[in-house]
């Protein structure tokens, strides 16, 4: 009777909430002038080896289909942008503004805010190196979660840079086969006690914890903030070095959301990965790009731990599963005379509902309440008039069934 | 560079269309007074193979994952239905009008307007027997279909009911075991020679045959039909008892939904199941139940097929892929006046891009018509000023930049 470890089911309010963080991302990322875009959940599991190598496929819900195909469940969106921008690249003038909204999967231990599958809203820009485009990808972030109600008191990107890191290791000329390693060590500094740290930046770790210890920045990290200060934008965000992001793939600004209080887990990530296409794509392909994700699930968390943006979203839940109209029909011969109403206050875009089988006035009083209706339209003694109740003030008008329809349209408290 | 067989990429256009559609299925799902819900896409096998047998396997996306548990995706949603509404029985009054959008697999040939992936819409009522319910569900069907465009010419819902056979398989006293096979020939009788399914009918051959010939109805369907006409939708539906609809756990009225011109393949179906959520549940649950399914692939095909329906769908997919202003930077040194603008603009809700580059201006009005732009902003020697530039009539204006958020407010072609 249950769904299997680390996978939901939405009940009603919860696909309520879901559809609600559903219609902010799609809208901001509209304003934006991103386009939506979707790629299949099920894909070969050589498109993730390629970018990931193979330790990948060990998180992965990946096995071999009837017809002998290695597939897998997608665990992230990249590789599919990839596959799908080099396969049409002559289709579309660039850059690409594209976001997607989709379900992902791994195969994880589960953890607070860690399921095995979760819906994530991708945002790319395809085939631009310019700084600018960072700057309009990292607003979008700020923006969609103050969308939530969310403010800078409850959250803050930290923003980076891949180069700030690599510049270093090649002024000190460390072997770029060793840097990954290093860069890991630096992801991890935070979660990690130091001597171990230390001991895996070996003959780096003087300069590199100070740097740690005491922050640092760059030209191009300064103009970024810049960027987002002419926006309004800049008390959103921290320059902070210690943000270098696990996977090998970015090379430039990297960022990762936090909520303020540092409770929960990233919100979500993102940066430049300007190699990555033309890697997918076996060098079929190559331009510049930059994205980032955030899941549905810590997200969240965050809105329910936040009193204005769960107000808003408690809200929009209720809204989404409400009725507009309930017909009570308190004489059963008049049950078709309410029918053919019905059908006309549905044929408007009303939502309306009404008793499928004779029942007792209170009992559809009650239903209505219970489905959140607006009006209740009383269907009996009075026909050919109909007794029109609004259900917030108890408010009770007669209105002949000719004149239902007009004077319906001059209610504010319904949906159409 | 392909996605699997049998699975879609959606472009932005395609993913317009896909949304365009599951729109319209949630917004007159929610008129009729239906509720979201949603289950995983992944469930145990056994879900599966409890209410289909094993042969249900053989099309299934199915393996062992990482935690030896046999699991599938999910080639249909009734079972976890069941599985839902049993454990949460208690929760919720019934009748629960419940409808769910969601992604399907089947590991099957592919042909036209069959994939290995579909999207459907499901709705069920559960817990009513009512066989007004019957009628509130097909009315339903008929609407959905209304709401793209499409008429009675269009389609149609063939309805039947499986007791008006199981009826006479009881007065010729056959065994019961020997029912489900003579349904399948009566359900195949239409696609399969006249002999074959002769053969299959045995001795009742003769007075099933006739009905096929004759056609047939029953106290059932008509006043199912009589419901339909109280509500004007009459036109919409035929009785026809050829349609028994191939799975066994339908219990009472069935009904498929085709194509007028007969071409394409079954656009929805559904019915009544009053045992299964008993099946099911092992008998923890007992309610009568009776739903239906829309597939994407195959509603998609009419809607191209017939000129208004594709008409309107055309005419939503321009406009969830257009924005409202374009910014154009005409002199690179008033950027940061536009950029601050442009954060304002989307402050308010408007779909609004800019260059993130300096571009010619030319190029620049290129890009605000290759995105759908109703107004072109154009920040250059006239600031403090802006030109307003109507892209639709050529019309231009100069408004002070403390009057633009005033003077857009008054636009009808913007999107907020």
């Amino acid at each position: 009777m249950q769904p299997l470890p680390g996978f939901r089911d939405f009940l009603p309010s919860d696909c309520a909430a879901r559809n609600y963080i559903f219609a902010k991302w799609r809208e901001v990322a509209c304003r934006y002038g991103f386009v939506e875009w979707d790629g299949p959940v099920l894909e070969p599991t050589e498109l993730y080896r390629k970018k990931s190598g193979n330790e990948i496929v060990g998180q992965l819900f990946n096995f071999i289909d009837k017809g002998e195909r290695e597939v897998a469940l997608r665990p992230e969106l990249t590789p599919t942008l990839g596959r799908v921008v080099a396969a049409h690249d002559r289709e579309f003038k660039k850059p690409l503004k594209w976001f997607s909204i989709g379900q992902f999967f791994r195969y994880e231990k589960q953890q607070r805010g860690r399921l095995r599958e979760h819906f994530q809203l991708n945002c790319d820009i395809i085939g631009e190196d310019s700084p600018n485009a960072d700057v309009d990808l990292v607003a979008l972030c700020v923006d969609i979660l103050r969308e939530f109600g969310l403010t800078e008191k409850d959250f803050v990107i930290r923003i980076s840079d891949r180069e700030f890191w690599t510049d270093l290791l090649r002024a000190h000329k460390i072997d770029s086969r060793a840097w990954d390693e290093i860069l890991q060590a630096i992801d991890k500094s935070e979660r990690q006690p130091r001597e171990k740290t230390a001991e895996k930046l070996g003959q780096l770790a003087g300069p590199v914890l100070k740097l740690l210890d005491q922050g640092g920045t760059s030209e191009k990290l300064d103009r970024l903030v810049e960027g987002l200060r002419e926006r309004g934008l800049a008390e959103f965000v921290n320059v902070d070095v210690r943000i270098v992001r696990g996977l090998a793939y970015y090379t430039g600004m990297v960022f990762e959301v936090f909520d303020r209080a540092g409770k929960l887990r990233a919100i979500a990530g993102g940066g430049r990965y300007d190699n990555l296409i033309a890697q997918l794509s076996d060098d079929a392909v190559s331009l510049p790009a930059l994205g980032f994700a955030m899941g549905d699930v810590v997200l969240g968390e965050l809105i329910n731990a936040t009193p204005v943006a769960r107000g808003k979203m408690e809200k929009a839940i209720a809204a989404a599963n409400k009725i507009d109209i309930y017909i009570v029909i308190a004489k059963e011969d008049r049950r078709a005379d309410a029918i053919a109403q019905l059908q006309q206050l549905r044929d408007r875009g009303y939502r309306v509902d009404y008793p499928l089988t004779a029942e007792k006035v209170a009992r559809q009083f009650q239903a209505a309440e219970d489905e959140g209706a607006s009006l209740a339209l009383l269907y009996g003694d009075e026909w050919p008039q109909i007794a029109v109740k609004d259900l917030a003030t108890g408010e009770q008008k007669l209105i002949a069934r000719e004149d239902l329809l007009a004077h319906l349209q001059g209610q504010p408290s319904l949906s159409s």
